[in-house]
């Protein structure tokens, strides 16, 4: 026998179902894969000999309009061979229990560089078994390629709400300062999604991205500016800004919480930045986190996105089935034309693709280039499935 | 000339823009109305001359897709009469210079105190002007009515939102503790809506409405019970629950912040509760605020709340032209069937109606009662145009 196996790996997205719909119905065509399973909370399903069998009954379709991972997910890392060796030797057993011959593992990059160890390993002891990478992260920061499933998705998320904000935002004379905290630790692609909304009129104030040093003071006269003149200000801000030390603005907060909570954590820069607007320029302020939503607005998905996700599993089992093994697959955007191509895993994993510099406009403004870049990205709206007027998702996992 | 004033009044709904939309197509097939003229930030505008005119080439229709305050809005409470008499005189003083014969506010249970005001006022001295309210708030908090146009809509986003985070924090193993806040200071209707994903298979876990007073320990042993079974929970708190003593849960803080400002005013007790469930057992927990998305997500507008907000308009309309005045627009439903009827605006004005006790199951659940309630509400989807893949929106305040 030879099976397939495929396992979801760090945060959800809108699309990273779709990815695993696209390997199965591809692998679902070819006489050479066998069985299909899924594991179950990723590489945590592996050890533990928790595989979820993909048979030809099971509605896979279905999964592609269902936000969250199908499978489950985890946050797992495997130290380098022969340390953890282990974990390693008990990846091998399931892995020939199960007949496991190919394997996708679909993630960012610190889930690339568990497939590369893992697919070292197998080389260094010659066991036959390929393995690929599917890109997948919100955060649009994995190297060589286009872009990353998931991102389009939460960037056309981050276009609406903050359209829509805006709209409320602009009914009263005087208005306050209204900061938004967008997620991206290391990398703004999602927070300059903020700009988006400017191709029909809406403008952010100030857009502040990690890429570039952050100053307070700076911060402030220009918010108390632009409020003399508008009487409001929306700011959109990466939870991950830093100043010129490289210290999170997270940091800088006018009171310390004893307790040390997630929010408090990463998340809550918008908090620090409100206190500042209300201590120094005491004006009205409000913090607005978009949180989950981000990541999880399946009825918002685009419908580029979707695709691309579920192609890039389809090209990764047809050159998994010509025997190629230990590469991720990466997304070429020419002509306005999608294809995809084969890269190491090494030339990924761990790897971050910063927002480019010369993208930013000043400190607080994102330019033209980054629009000509996201547009095709964001194209095209998904109709979900509606049961009792709301959408229809479905799952395999019940809490 | 028998002019028509047209004002929005309190915070933004979805669906604010549809009554004046169903106000002013009625208006325009009226010969007894002359002129229609908008009220520039709600009372405001009126006590400084600044009224829209809006005639038969604007196309209005656009206004109903549109999230926001499409004439602005205002807070603003007038006193009794007599005093404030001077505001009373400076609005009596425009209402004649516009002729305006007929007088729409929209707005929740204060803004029908200040038409009630008027009201009496131009009654007192003899001034013949029509006045109305047409009922709006997402708090769906005004009494004499079956809901409050803007409330379903923003029930559907609720819902809809706890629908996609459910399926992003069951994709672990191990999950969290996440409390999701939800806006409604009062009443609990707006976080009841927590409720509705359920007949979809999607089960908060617990969920705490401000009618009902909140207990710490109970909760913190609850989330712990929870926990251990399932490593997850999910939580959905209205932003205003109280203890025993009626004090705001907000207050529980374990820290104080030096500042006093907006977010850590109301606004933010989830971060209370993440607080205590990390100091008290020591759990993975993220706090999530809704926050203004519950009031503007346009692409998530009820169908039916967006049909009756018009329909609300017309109605109106229509009666005051018959020779009423001093009414709110209340909505019946029975039989599967809404229908109209004017309530003195003296018996809502101030007034608010709260979540029924009876509906609460326990001290933190919902039931069937409610979802029969609410279901007929959040029939249908609307379809926004889209321009450049982002919902194209309309507005006359640039700012």
């Amino acid at each position: 026998m030879n099976n397939l196996l495929i396992g979801q790996s760090g945060g959800p997205t809108s699309v990273i179902n779709a990815s695993v719909v696209g390997s199965i119905l591809e692998a679902r065509l070819h006489n050479e894969i066998d069985r299909i399973y899924g594991a179950h909370y990723g590489l945590d399903g592996i050890i533990n000999e928790d595989l979820i069998l993909i048979d030809d009954k099971m509605n896979v379709e279905e999964w592609m309009y269902t936000p969250g991972a199908i499978l489950g997910s985890v946050r797992f890392k495997i130290d380098e061979y022969p340390n953890d060796l282990a974990l390693y030797e008990r990846i091998l057993t399931i892995f020939k229990k199960y007949d496991i011959r190919y394997f996708i593992y679909i993630g960012g990059n610190d889930s690339m560089d568990t497939s590369r160890k893992i697919s070292d390993y197998f080389k260094k002891i010659n066991f036959d078994c390929k393995v690929i990478g599917l890109p997948k992260t919100i955060d649009n920061d994995l190297v060589e390629t286009h872009f990353c499933p998931g991102y389009p998705s939460a960037a056309k998320f981050v276009a609406v709400a903050i359209e829509e904000i805006y709209h409320d935002l602009i009914v009263y004379k005087e208005g306050r300062v209204t900061i938004v905290e967008i997620m991206g630790r290391d990398a703004g692609w999602l927070t300059a999604a903020a700009k988006i909304p400017s191709i029909n009129g809406v403008n952010v104030d100030l857009i502040y991205l990690p890429e570039k040093p952050f100053n307070m003071d700076d911060f402030l006269n220009k918010v108390k500016s632009i409020y003399d003149k508008k009487k409001m200000v929306l700011v959109c801000v990466s939870e991950g800004i830093v100043d010129d030390k490289k210290e999170y603005i997270l940091k800088h907060r006018e009171f310390k919480p004893e307790d040390d909570f997630g929010h408090l954590q990463l998340g809550g820069v918008s908090l620090v930045l409100a206190e500042k607007v209300k201590k120094y320029l005491n004006l009205p302020v409000r913090a607005i986190e978009l949180n989950l939503l981000q990541r999880c607005s399946m009825h918002l998905a685009s419908k580029t996105d979707l695709k691309i996700a579920k192609k890039s599993g389809m090209y990764g089992v047809r050159m998994m089935l010509k025997g190629k093994s230990d590469f991720i697959v990466s997304i070429n955007f020419k002509n306005n034309h999608f294809s995809f191509k084969m890269v190491p895993l090494i030339k990924v994993a761990t790897l971050v693709n910063r927002f480019p510099l010369e993208w930013i406009k000043g400190d607080s403004d994102i330019n033209d280039d980054y629009l000509n870049y996201i547009l095709p990205l964001i194209k095209g709206e998904i109709k979900l499935k509606y049961q009792n007027n709301l959408p229809h998702f479905t799952r395999i996992i019940e809490k």
